[in-house]
């Protein structure tokens, strides 16, 4: 691209698609962004060219390095193809000769001198502030806004179809809440600066604190939901959706209850909710920590060491088993004769009838932990056929989850094809659960526990390949709900514009109207078709003095002319039929 | 109450209200948990009185000290009337002899050698962990979600009914761009600690960032709506609403347009917004920057203290005029007679025909500034009465807004009667605004900037309001949205209850079931009756056996029996005439 490319050709095509490459960044947005001049006046042209230029800024260097190879992903004019693939080609030749250096990525550990030295972070190479959001987190979008509305609209109905309150706990906990319940995960913890007062952390998740609302509220049971962002001081991977800040909807049980009961409701909501967001295939692994510690002590692992080891088996979804037994031996100190014996049982997954094979293998039939997993998980079976939701359940022995606190079932949902998002790969785990009794009763001052199982939605995941999905269907979500544009046709006649707003809106009617003074009649009606609002109600002079309106559908460009008294009911009759 | 007062009478008071004297914590609250021994066993017993005791926990001891003192302004039962009262007095006499201590409040500046010393914070004088939320937070319950959900609803649907697009920013910015943009409450701006990366700060408001949205995505227009938290470290007073983490709710209009159109747009939305929620009469006060320096100038003012004595005047709304002109003579060196001066004009308030007078006035008639605000004023009302929302305005010459980087038109709603709220008396300000053309090119690198013009809610008010309204008519909320409790009758039939459930929810319905394998009919049925679910669907084993199932009215009793088959269109049926 020693020639850039023509700025129309890249702002259509980011008309339609966020990246040059699709729908995520890839190393052709650096190339393009190198090549092309973004105009920098504030007029109205190539207004989508400009929202991308804007939002690669956002990037450090380092981070726009690691973006994923170029692959045509997505549907690009041959011109813009054949350039991109140049700069490309250019770029892998320059980058030969000159070491890049990373504009904005200073993360040293930074002491307090270098604090009152000026503030000097936050701002680039010359002292000069750059506009940026935090690392790791990102703004949200109107059309972002409006896709995660949808998903949470769906998710909402599922969990008020089932009888869940909604609760909200604070931002930030005391230090001590979060102490001690995350392993050696502590260290992504935010905490906020001692100004005098208390020691406060950003919560790390919203089990615990789920955990310290019913312990502090004597609360004996409740169903409820929650969805909010938590943090984590992890290395972000933007382009794989790891961010700083995310959102985490969790939905869990409380109570003491009668065995699997609560369990089965969870794998029900979540068949439910992926069901009803049509993404495509899934399956819900299920698995029990009590089966796994009784294949771990039946295989001669010490039982201080089920947790480590547990965390190796949950690398599987991720590593070949040969990968996670040198774990195992080599960082674990496991015999290796002990790792290849759960190596044996690790690999099994199946329907209700493996449960059946495993109860009665010859290692496992003496371990009274694995024999009360199964009784478990052939009664959750049993639960999942009555409710509808066996279909989608596998019993998957390679199934651990990460944290600790988990003491019973297990579950994790993951979509199986069609999901792949560009350069991804597939997306996997999309939600995950399980029962953890014991955590409430880490808060209670006599220990006293309430019995607890629940599940996480992997929302942003979620958002993404629904957004993905809306997109490949063509299924546009708008931004805005507005149904009418009112259209005034000549000069001086903001106030008429003005009270038919006004008259719609007392009529419950979602309307807009130009903010000029004298609108040119043109850009109002393209406005509507831009913005894809159904109905335009017109007037001109004529028109107010006959007491009557125009009304116009954006589509097929028909009008009708009415009087102004039917006006709302008029066009709650079209949008009705649209 | 050298005795306490029966458990049960304290319980079912408080199954009606929030606090002893009614919807706010009192005295009362404190006298009764002296006086009472709530019962601290898992029990299904007396759970408001847990509820509220928990909640009571919450406080620290010189937090409940500043309760306001017990009125009664709920109904009570004249048993308990007499106990509250017995004890208030009790009390008082105690208290002239023993210091109180602060059970959880140490607020000095810690160093860093206390934190490395364990932690003491946080945890109470015996080193035991406190179990509460950070100072100044609280969780929300199911009941105040509950409240707040439908607030929303009606909030979000005039955002969208305007055609506002939703954004969403992080939870902290980086330190510089919060940095001198809030004056001297920078210092309640909450900082995270310096864990190696960039600095960072909660946010203060929802304002500023979307001023760096504004200027970083290099938007030229754009009419956002943004509902989020917000963080600062002032001095909680929570009995008041006023606490360290709360929610703003913004509508903002950026972009160059002809005056006043979007400002009326704000004016309008407060009207519709205000008027939905039906929370009693309203005012909508207006004034203008413009006007406020002009008069200023014309006094004789010198102009660097304009924003200075502006704050002053902002206290008019809380203060009478003689302390105003205290603080502007006595603290910001004002001359008497200039401050005299300045008085005669703050006093106006009136509608249009106002504007006409002061335009004329001898002194401000030379004030260009004055002017150009009385112009764009005259204009507004105009703008205002074609939309239909001019009745509630007042222009209001001593409205002054805190915030320094309003530029144009304020404007600040006020509930006007009947929205006492126990004794806290009028509840003021619900929603202000106004125009600040110069805060995004605060961000720009060139400085070029886009005018906005916003408001925000004062949504903590609004729910406190509207909770006390729905509550005052008996008007209750549920925290659930369940339609059908499925019931079964006797024992072994889990199955046939998950079997309904799982086909009620395929239909779309809302339905809960028991969580016990066999529960007793009668539970069954008093939970539906507490939850105020309005069906129940009960199935026996003769039910089961028919292939019929009874539908019965949680009010009436009503009980009908149906074919399984017709269970979900029934069901649909009977709710729809609910």
């Amino acid at each position: 691209m020693e020639k850039g490319p023509p700025l129309e050709l890249v702002d259509t095509h980011l008309s339609e698609y966020s990246y040059i490459g699709g729908h995520l960044p890839t190393q052709a947005d650096r190339a393009v962004l190198n090549a092309v001049c973004v105009p920098s006046d504030r007029s109205n042209t190539f207004p989508n060219l400009r929202r991308w230029a804007a939002h690669m800024e956002s990037f450090t260097r380092s981070e726009m390095q690691a973006f994923p190879p170029h692959t045509e992903s997505c549907k690009m004019d041959n011109q813009l193809s054949d350039l991109v693939n140049k700069q490309l080609n250019t770029d892998a030749a320059a980058s030969n000769k000159s070491p890049v250096n990373d504009k904005a990525g200073n993360h040293s550990k930074g002491s307090q001198n270098e604090k009152a030295g000026g503030q000097s972070k936050g701002k680039g190479k010359s002292g000069k502030f750059v506009l940026k959001t935090a690392k790791g987190t990102r703004d949200y979008g109107p059309m972002e806004m409006a896709y995660r509305r949808e998903v949470f609209s769906v998710i909402y109905s599922v969990f008020h179809m089932h009888g869940a309150v909604q609760i909200e706990t604070p931002v930030f906990e005391l230090k001590d809440v979060l102490t001690g319940k995350y392993g050696e995960d502590s260290k992504l913890i935010y905490d906020l600066e001692d100004q005098g007062g208390e020691i406060l952390s950003l919560r790390y998740d919203l089990t615990v604190p789920f955990a310290r609302y019913v312990a502090m509220n004597k609360i004996d049971n409740i169903k409820r939901y929650h969805v909010a962002r938590v943090y984590r001081r992890d290395s972000p991977a933007m382009t794989r959706g790891r961010y700083r800040e995310f959102y985490q909807c969790d939905f869990d049980i409380a109570g003491q209850f009668d065995p699997m009961i609560p369990d089965a409701e969870c794998v029900q909501l979540v068949d439910q909710v992926l069901s009803k967001l049509g993404l495509g295939e899934f399956t819900i692994k299920i698995n029990h920590r009590k089966i796994l510690d009784g294949v771990f002590g039946s295989c001669g692992v010490p039982s201080d060491k089920f947790r480590p080891i547990c965390s190796a088996v949950d690398k599987l979804d991720k590593s070949p088993w040969e990968e996670v037994r040198k774990e195992m031996v080599d960082e674990k100190g496991l015999d290796e004769e002990v790792a290849d014996k759960i190596g044996n049982y690790v690999k099994f997954s199946g329907k209700e009838e493996l449960l059946e094979t495993l109860a009665n293998d010859e290692l496992l039939k003496s371990s009274p932990s694995a024999q009360a997993g199964f009784a478990d998980l052939k009664l959750l079976f049993q639960y999942c056929k009555s409710l509808g939701c066996a279909d989608h359940l596998v019993f998957d022995m390679g199934l651990a989850r990460g944290l600790d606190y988990y003491t019973g079932v297990i579950y994790e949902a993951v979509l199986t094809a069609g999901q792949n998002i560009g350069e991804e790969g597939p997306v996997g785990s999309v939600a995950g659960g399980g029962r953890y009794d014991g955590l409430v009763g880490m808060f209670d001052p006599k220990k006293k526990t309430v019995p607890c199982v629940g599940l996480s939605f992997g929302i942003e995941r979620l958002f993404t390949i629904y957004e993905h999905k809306m997109r490949a269907e063509n299924n546009k979500v708008r931004a805005t709900q507005t149904e009418v544009f009112v259209v005034t046709a000549c000069k001086g006649m903001v106030h008429e514009r003005l009270k038919l707003l006004g008259l719609l809106h007392q009529a419950g009617i979602k309307a807009e109207g130009s903010y000029k003074n004298n609108a040119k009649i043109l850009n109002q009606l393209q406005y509507a078709e831009d913005n894809k609002i159904p109905l335009v109600v017109l007037i001109g002079e004529s028109e107010v003095e006959a007491g009557v309106v125009k009304i116009r559908d954006t589509v097929t460009r028909e009008e009708t002319t009415i009087k102004r008294e039917e006006l709302a009911e008029t066009v709650r009759q079209k949008l009705a039929c649209l």
